[in-house]
């Protein structure tokens, strides 16, 4: 068995979404040895940072929150694909090279894990590549961008997959990860009633 | 393959550390569609909620943070043990009973997953536990508890397992877990420097 980090590193000077700073997330010391016996840390962050998952409610007014997640969505045997020869967005003539089939939960390595693009004009899955997915009837999608589309104005990629019940899976790191079939763990924190969670997402082979 | 939840619920009234209040999670909301496309919502949280892991910072000044932590200590095997019959406290006579072997990661059922007894006096490992599970170099223990020792005054139980490289595993729900071997997913969210972390723990059996 192996197991592979595939999460970004949260802390205050982490790369967030478009590099926006009311995203940065804060820690605030709550103990420590000079006023107590114990040393505990307190974090406030948006629950879309570093590596999470994102629900229907995210962009769907009404939409499905994390309760409603069944854990067989996101702890299940994955394809990561190599995409790293595609410049700004992922097209379904892109993603129709690939042997994508029912069921599948997929991630997307892009130029996003090798040139540390995480902050602006990163990678992402534009809504042709959504719509072929959905058509494809896929399980999840993950991605190693903040965002799995930029700079559409209607969200329309989040939209057709959050629609279709399919999993999405934000800031993925992917750098040292080659192309090919693996076990995917990517439970997220269980937290009531929202439309995200942090994400620690592993890869495992040899099981 | 099953998939097990054993992690607790995290929300504003969910119970917390002794039942004290400023340990509580709070909520609030980045945006929604009132004022934008997207509902985005923002935790603020102790670290040590819910189901959590502890490291050794914790409790010894000085100890180590969650970046020395490797995955292979949280996702392994582990063994289920049935201690609901235990009032008040697991001692080294308890443990004695059953088949603790070297690089184990146990998980520690008490009455505490039967009655939900989360905040108050809830069953923990004392010290002489403690002591019993450091010389048998275990890999872990998980307790259905938010804290492994209740009222020690110097921590003896945290302690002994920290400052011997033995992951604690705090907040475990096991109502529905029967005693046996199963797969362990605990790797906590990817916080940099931090003396604990948040966990969505899962057991897997059939693989």
């Amino acid at each position: 068995m192996k197991i592979y980090d595939i999460s970004m590193e949260i802390h205050h000077n982490m790369p967030v979404y478009k590099g926006r700073d009311p995203k940065r997330p804060n820690f605030s010391i709550d103990s420590d040895f000079s006023t107590g016996t114990a040393y505990e840390t307190r974090l406030d962050l948006n629950l879309h940072t570093g590596t999470h998952l994102d629900r229907p409610l995210h962009m769907i007014p009404g939409g499905e929150v994390l309760d409603t997640l069944k854990l067989e969505q996101v702890i299940t045997r994955c394809k990561v694909y190599d995409f790293t020869d595609v410049d700004h967005k992922i097209r379904a003539h892109d993603l129709s090279k690939k042997d994508i089939t029912e069921g599948d939960f997929i991630l997307l390595k892009t130029k996003n894990s090798i040139l540390d693009i995480l902050e602006k004009e990163f990678i992402y899955l534009d809504k042709t590549g959504a719509e072929y997915l959905k058509d494809k009837k896929i399980k999840g999608v993950g991605i190693d961008a903040l965002g799995i589309e930029h700079s559409q104005p209607d969200h329309e990629s989040h939209i057709l997959l959050l629609s279709n019940d399919i999993v999405i899976l934000e800031g993925l790191r992917l750098k040292d990860i080659e192309e090919g079939d693996y076990f995917l763990f990517a439970a997220p924190i269980k937290i009531k009633g929202v439309e995200a969670a942090p994400v620690r997402a592993v890869l495992v082979s040899g099981i």
